[in-house]
């Protein structure tokens, strides 16, 4: 079984980006900046720090510039942010980011409703993106949004997350996260996009962004690793809820993930209790318990 | 991918006695045979309704022939309770049982330190109720604790699990469910020790019982269905904690295993929303929040 996946994973720690975005809670400049450093000091080679967004639209990212500065740069980690148009762009290099993403959707409700634009939009958006980026000499990933599945349409056809992965591959992404935004995911699912997509797209540009909304994260991890794919975005404790479903269950944890992938035998170079060092530092600004069942055992274990 | 999956599976659900004999609780009589009835409605078909064991041992089970006295019996659906010794036995007979179930240990430290018997003496004692429930013509299922590891020894042989779960079988169990007590297992432990095992047991005499304390539940269920397992236990709303890490989660949720069996094609004709609403029933009287990710995302949204 295990003899078909990949030796080594790649995890994108996005719980400073995705995850404190999805709290009530606003965390403070200089406690984010510890918990980057932090993730960086668990191991972590790629963390999404911030989004370069409007602090009216989401206040929790209002001190995007400031994290960037604040933090230790720790040598052979990518600091990534999110950048929704070129304004972003110019604030994230201005910053000093190593790489930053474009996050256009795959169903046209919830591009209207979450961006503000058509998914032909928000594409021409990203080429704009990806071109001015191109001339910075900054790496863009994409996320590609509600790619199992929308809370406005429901269903998302794979064809369709299959050519938008093709078209932003072609625009310049070095790498497309297929993204379970609302986490209705699971793995007959997971195997059916994947093969879609990689038919246009091969698995070493390709990541997975699960949500443990319906607890299915994990085992959709499993069936990616099975597919060929071997980067994943995690939230450190489960950081982030679920917008469209308040007091449900938001990003996979960097814990449980890194449970699994180290009961593998599959090589990350993060260590699982330098991430619950960074959870567990900031639990207490978030205002509830962090969801990661990994992170929660530890946590009991510690208290034995 | 999954056209080697099994088209059906079994749910066995042990709600009323793993789940509420791990929580802190006394749910009154009354609120359980409620609970056992709305399982009972949600289409489940094999449901664990307590536990014949000593009262001051586990007081949650105190009520155990009242609970079987209460329930209404639906027709299809077998009522099946643990059974430490005989005097178990002969209580559980009474209170007219379908089917009892004991629980060696895989470890020796466990197995002294949960039951007071070495291995051996668990063994002879599951020998006499065997042969005694044969003479009543009650099946009798078998639990094996500590299978994929022990919260005092560490790491248990696979070859012992295997060992075990064959002699159960000679002494009459026509079902072993290989239980993950602590929740450390993951998928690559769950291939090895299924493959020790089937070299003795065939699959149909074989089931899987996980716990979440580590988030990894869902996915060896998966890596059990790849082995060709199809009868797994669950917990409603994940009721149930992990005795040897206070806070911890514990029983994997019947509603996070049917949103995954459900979405793989897999049919149990257990509805979700069924249990769900058994979930909604007995959640205010454990005095926490089920940590089930399914019944979270359900009730988010049914307040949405």
């Amino acid at each position: 079984m295990a003899a078909s996946f990949p030796s080594r994973a790649r995890i994108v720690e996005v719980g400073p980006r995705d995850g404190l975005q999805n709290e009530a809670a606003f965390v403070p400049t200089p406690d984010k900046i510890a918990f980057v450093n932090r993730l960086s000091e668990a191991g972590h080679t790629t963390i999404e720090v911030s989004a370069f967004v409007s602090p009216q639209w989401v206040p929790q990212m209002a001190d995007a510039s400031e994290v960037c500065a604040g933090i230790t740069r720790r040598p052979g980690v990518r600091y990534t942010a999110l950048v929704p148009n070129l304004r972003g762009l110019a604030r994230a290099r201005e910053a000093g980011v190593d790489e930053v993403a474009v996050f256009p959707a795959a169903s046209e409700t919830f591009s209207k409703r979450n961006i503000n634009q058509t998914i032909d939009e928000a594409l021409g958006q990203a080429k704009q993106i990806c071109e001015e980026a191109r001339a910075m000499q900054l790496p863009v990933r994409a996320y590609l949004s509600t790619s199992f599945g929308c809370p406005f349409e429901g269903a998302v056809p794979p064809e369709r997350v299959a050519d938008l992965t093709a078209r932003l591959v072609d625009l310049g992404a070095y790498e497309v996260s297929i993204s379970d935004t609302i986490g209705v995911a699971h793995p007959a699912q997971v195997a059916d996009v994947l093969g879609h997509v990689m038919q246009r797209v091969p698995a070493p540009h390709l990541a997975l962004h699960f949500h443990d909304t319906r607890g299915t994260a994990l085992v959709n991890v499993y069936a990616g690793l099975e597919a060929g794919v071997s980067v994943f975005d995690a939230s450190a404790g489960g950081l982030g809820g679920c917008p469209y479903a308040p007091g449900a269950t938001g990003n996979l944890a960097t814990e449980d993930l890194l449970y699994l992938l180290d009961g593998l035998g599959i090589a990350t170079g993060v260590r699982i209790e330098g991430v619950a060092a960074a959870s567990r530092a900031i639990e207490p600004l978030v205002g509830h318990q962090l969801p990661s069942r990994m992170f929660r055992a530890l946590e009991a274990r510690s208290r034995a």
